[in-house]
């Protein structure tokens, strides 16, 4: 048969990425604890292509996953598992992204009762040549409490569920575990997935002696993350969903050493 | 050109709806004050189809509904363009769903200023041989002020942005904004779009005022609807998107006469 | 503390479903081969509450759902874990749902290619006194090639990605596999995760011999449905993201025995 | 009333991006024919914020866009309205983004029926300073047939709905029905919203005779906007949701003169 992909392609147009999107496949993930986590993740994969090429051979992409997963390899070693699919696809630079629910056991701040917790995650490494980059990602959902309603207002502040989401760059490594603990600190309050009426009574009362614009959280997040000893890199924003509007409050910042 | 779908099915099996999804397409919706609002709507629309073809004209769905809209006829005559589609497609039932964001204008509780808000609402109709339902739907934010949060608490109480979806049928008709303006006022308080200092502090204090569970929203829900005196039957569930957890409380009730 | 939820409501309405929604967590599945597999699903549970009361205890919902799904006792047994939240709830009736992405090994067709490809899925409880009722559920993605494309062109047919969802009643134990399999058989070729090319000619050709309209998988799909051993209800609709629109074609059945 | 926002911040932390998010209004779009459409649009608009201000005036966004919208001044002047709200929230840089579908009437290939088709677009804007930046963004539906597939099979070729994202910069104006008609002469072939026999003939033969990867679709782009005389800047992404697989192919490109 023959190869159409192998073909000489005469526009000569080097492409940054190509590759493939949305395939789902289920992952081992090493936790903190050294124990590990399946987890169902959808991944995106990419490699440049020669403007000589005319396609990409898609398959492969799939294959050099599933071998991966399938001999449970993968742990954190993003890395190789590029490094492997630059090499089957003959390619310059690939990037290779899994974004997937993470449950972290988190216990109720008074009762000490424990739930399992669902982090939005993502793990994304970029190879060119011998560059690397590792971006660790997650969306931590907080509680925030509004400074200028409980000032202004006789009884009460309004608050609401608001999403802090950051990524991080680093040399050595940074547990999701640390780093979605890092988050939630610079809240009103974090969230909690089991709540007897002892916690409630705290989480309401901490939120109210702890009120935070999305300012606020955003900037005790930056003071965080500049002072980490590891982390290189950094976006975050956080998206409040006012309980008071149809619409959200947001602030954003990226920086780098 | 062979007509395929004219051609005879030896399956016998009547299929009960078969037409097409996600067709977008602009609608003037006539309003309450007898004005009109362009909307962007996402159609479904189908019909029956007798066992012995083989398959249905799914091209004169979007002649049909393109008609009607380049005319403007529609106004809110679903049941005339559903009769319409019906006799096109030589059906003996069929059913035509409009999905839209409807603009009303809403004034801030104290300063008065007014600003666009969206909710998101549906014109359904059904219709088989004489037998016409139509039922109309929306989706309303609003805010919920935790009563046992309220009472356990030193001070605060935890609020959170809800949606109220409500779905009504009757003889004669129903407006979108009494509807809305019905629900809103079976909520802690309702969201806005446009609020001052002055407005923030009337609707902190005024949820704090008026604690609520999504079960007291949907009892209040559930008392005005079975007293309205065109609403035949009605199904209405109350999310809130609790700032507390990362998951909804949730009520839901359907009644008919 | 007082507990609010205890206390008298003077309404006097019975609310059908309260509960909490988009609950996250991990859940043992049992398979077919007697193995296991860990999915992370969003549960939907709920429970009927007397008019007399004024609200419902949520966090035991969290309590129930964790002890089970901590001690792998779930399984298949919807049924066990919902008397128990009717139970612990002291409710008349309840339901419990989980949604989640269910990885099964596929083999490509010609060169027996292995890889994970993922389903959405989910199990349906609802209990009333007595009266239990499951309800199994799937997405299953399948081609379908366009008769009416094939017969009147020249060279090709359009063809497209297409969504059968099914949800079935029984009375004894339908596995996943076995109503996915039976999905796939009904439409112009299934999905794969990956083809090489010698399976890339098998789907083509496959899909190109096997012209469906969505009536025909539709109409296929209710064949082996009706002539099911066990399954005494269904419902079944299939919607073709159209190569040749932005919209997409559909048809919809449900029968019960 | 204090004006928390106003009070002295000592993190001394300049945000860099502050605002809201997913605020919906209508607003005026101008059309190349000079005509008007009416949209139903989503916002996100932020501005820097000093490092010793305590928060920003998130109400004054909503106004200043309500003013602009109310008095249809925006037609296409993304820039004017930037500057009014950088100005009134006395910040030294800003964005504004509006997401809305835009409907372009459309004509069947050879029978030349016309009908509304939408398409997902964006206007954005940045403005630092007198520095300034303007983004315009759509996606575009095409239809993708794969020269793989058509190559080494007997019969037929698998094709699928694909989307062609695009932003481009420009100094002087692009209109979004030139840019949509550029990108989709670059697929296999477009998609319309009405299609009869004839032209479904058409389309398919069309896409026969003009197979493409995502990789020339994307290759073609680049060809096109590297050509365009006025743009300056562009980022072009092709994604076929395979009608062979549950996963898409993807392919991306960002260059600027």
């Amino acid at each position: 048969m023959k190869d159409i992909q192998n073909q000489k392609d005469t526009r000569e147009i080097d492409i940054q990425k190509v590759g493939i999107k949305r395939l789902e496949l289920p992952l081992i993930i090493q936790r903190k604890n050294n124990s590990d986590q399946i987890v169902c993740a959808r991944a995106r994969v990419s490699v440049s292509l020669p403007g000589h090429y005319k396609g990409t051979h898609m398959s492969r992409f799939v294959e050099v996953l599933n071998d991966w997963t399938a001999k449970n390899l993968l742990g954190i070693d993003i890395k190789g598992c590029l490094k492997d699919i630059i090499r089957t696809l003959e390619a310059q630079s690939g990037e290779l992204e899994f974004k997937f629910k993470y449950f972290i056991e988190k216990k109720s701040p008074v009762t000490g009762l424990a739930a399992p917790m669902s982090y939005e995650c993502s793990f994304r490494g970029e190879l060119d040549g011998d560059d690397y980059k590792f971006i660790l990602g997650t969306a931590v959902p907080v509680t925030t409490l509004c400074p200028c309603s409980k000032e202004i207002s006789e009884n009460g502040a309004h608050n609401q569920r608001a999403y802090v989401k950051v990524n991080v760059s680093y040399d050595e490594h940074v547990w999701l575990e640390d780093l979605i603990e890092l988050i939630e600190s610079c809240a009103s309050c974090p969230v909690y997935p089991l709540l007897k009426r002892e916690d409630e009574k705290y989480v309401t009362e901490r939120a109210w002696e702890n009120p935070k614009f999305v300012e606020d959280v955003l900037r005790d997040a930056v003071l965080k993350l500049r002072a980490h000893p590891l982390i290189q890199e950094f976006e975050v924003e956080c998206e409040a969903f006012e309980s008071i509007h149809n619409h959200s409050a947001w602030a954003y910042q990226a920086e780098s050493r």
